[in-house]
Parts: structure tokens; sequence; C-alpha cells
């Protein structure tokens, strides 16, 4: 597959006009003619990029993927304190930095799972992956919290970060309809009260 | 509006067609000419019931409320033991029933939420509506497991009910994407643990 005259600006204003889109419109309901508009890329050229409409999507799945996963190492840097507590913290960060966008729709893959979750193999298998890695970072910071004391340890951390992970899943689609993020909020809140140690326990 | 000739069987008849397309295929994926093929009625005639795909698709969410609702009632009714124990059971048999059938695609309002939850005024309020009210049942079966003392009550009951909802809904796209119903399970089971009384707590 020699595709010439690849530029890799371009493909990245490719895919964040595809991000923004599909975000706001859903896959089925953004065509390729309107991100191509937006980015001003002209058709013949989206196909050095990409193959089709559904594999330029599993692109801006990872696309978006790699941003967050840049956008919370940086995020938990930036705070203090005992692991719970950090956690707790850069997740209050990234809700102030969604109720500051105005155009803020949610998290594309939240969005995406429910249209477009098991259309097809590619779209399952990319989205089933970025779940994965998410809930694995997260296991690896409720590990450490478990194990310095600052969470209970009587549920696996596993568990637990499979509970987070569907929750905030939960409340980023219930922010869509109340436009409000107080959803995000209140499972932060929550889960911040129910994770603390138990009374009486050790740590590991 | 005087629409002749409408016919409640029929009507229902193209409700349930959109609900499992609609839940399929998303609702930009879904034409209404399909929806129509389905069900066997003539373009003329679902403009009696219907103004619009967007108005038809906001009655097919009441509908699937409405059938839902009557399903939990009906579960719930099953069950025995401390309410507690009996809402873990009643969305046991919920897993159960979407474990045995084969074209099972999660829920219709978690699937549409993502894509369509802000896309309107209408979609907006109708979802929103929804959610609120499976939010206040959840929350009323709560506090009356609070006041018989078999669930924690240092946590408001609409506090945990938002949490129960928020986190079935993620675990319903994770569903989706990992072809499992062990994201149901995870989030009941965690949940039946986080939610048990504290020792040393009495009931209010």
């Amino acid at each position: 597959m020699n595709r010439p005259k690849r530029n890799e600006h371009n493909r990245e204003k490719i895919l964040e006009a595809g991000k923004e889109l599909f975000n706001r419109q859903g896959y089925h309901g953004t065509g390729l003619k309107e991100i191509l508009d937006v980015c001003k890329v002209p058709k013949g050229s989206f196909y050095n990029y990409f193959e089709s409409k559904e594999q330029f999507a599993v692109a801006v799945l990872e696309y978006h993927h790699q941003l967050e996963d840049e956008k919370w190492s940086s995020r938990i840097n930036e705070v203090s304190g005992n692991l719970m507590d950090k956690f707790h913290a850069a997740i209050e960060i990234f809700i102030a930095e969604y109720e500051e966008d105005p155009l803020a729709t949610g998290c594309l893959l939240t969005n995406l799972m429910g249209e477009v979750g098991n259309a097809s193999d590619s779209f399952r298998e990319t989205i089933r992956s970025s779940c994965e890695q998410v809930i694995e970072c997260i296991e690896e910071d409720y590990l450490l919290a478990q194990a310095e004391g600052s969470m209970r340890n009587d549920i696996p951390a596993r568990q637990l970060a499979q509970l987070f992970w569907d929750s905030w899943q939960g409340a980023l689609l219930r922010t869509k309809v109340e436009a409000s993020t107080a959803p995000l909020r209140e499972v932060s809140d929550s889960l911040y009260t129910l994770f603390q140690p138990l009374a009486g326990t050790e740590p590991k």
C-alpha cells in the first residue's frame, strides 16, 4: 500500500474534525463531505490516509483515546495528597474543564458505544480495547491506593475500577440530557465515600 | 388534527419495529422505509400516527419506558427477602433474560442517549424524563431498604439510586462491546457489597 503525499499535519486535521463532528452528531449522522468541508481537505486526499468511513472512525477513536490518556497523566501529576484524594482531585479538574467548554458534548467513546458499539468487528474491538486500557489504568491507581491504605481493600481493585468506569460512562450520558455536569460530580463524590477504607481494616 | 382510521394495533406494530431497529442500528442508521417494510404498514398510514421520524422516535422511547417499567414491577414481585436482596434478585432476573435473548443489544434508552441525547429539545426532554422516572423508582425502593435497615443510610437514597442507574447504563454499553453480560453482573454485585449497612449503624 504505497500511498503518496501523506502529511501528518493533514491527517491530524481530519482526525480532529471527525472527533468533533462524530461526537456532536453521531457516526451515521455525520457525512464524510461535512468532515472534509470543515477541515478543508479534498476527498481524494482523505483516501490517502483512510480506507473507508468506518476505518476512519476507528482511527478517530484511537486518536481520542491517546489524547484523553495524555490529559489524564498530566492532571494526576498536578494534584497532591494520598492516591484516593489525588484521583478525586484529578477527576474534579476534568469536570471543571468540561464546564468551561461550551461545545462539550460528552466523551466520544461513550457517545459512539451506544450507536456503533456492536455495529462491526472493528468498531467492537477498538471500543472494547479502549475501555479495557482505561480500566487497567484505573486499576493500577486503585491497587496503589489500596496498598497505601487510602482505599477499602475488601473488594478487588479491578472490580472498583470497572465500577468507576461504568458509572462515569453513565454519568456522561446523563450530563448530555440534563445539560449539567452535576451527574459527573455526583458519581465522583458517591464513589469517594463508598471507596473509603472500612473502619477496623488494615492496609494489606 | 383529525386523523382518520387510527388503529392501536397498527400503532403498536410500528412502535415495536422502531424499537428493534433503532436499538440495533441507531436513530440515524435506520430509515423510515426500513421500519415500514418490517411491520408491513404503508407510508401514508405511518403519518396517521406520527408527525415525523423524530416525533416517532420520541414515541418509541416512551413506549420502551412503559414496557420496561411493567417488566420491573413484575420482576420485583417475583422475588422475596429484605428489600436489598429483592432488588439484587430482580436485577439477576433481568440479566438472565438478557442472556437468553440472542438479539439483545442493550437498552434502547442507553443506546440512543449517546447518539441523540442532545440532538433536539424533544429528544433531550423525553430521555431526561425517562431517566428521572427510573431514578425516582429506584430511590423509593432504596428509601424503604434504608428504613428497614438492609441498606447503608449514611448516603442519601437519591444519591445511591443515581449511582445505580449511571453504573447500570455504563455496564449496558460495555455489555455491547464485550458481547457478554459480565459487566451487568459486576455492577450489580459491586453495589450489593458497597450498599450493605455499615457495621455499628442502626436503621433510621
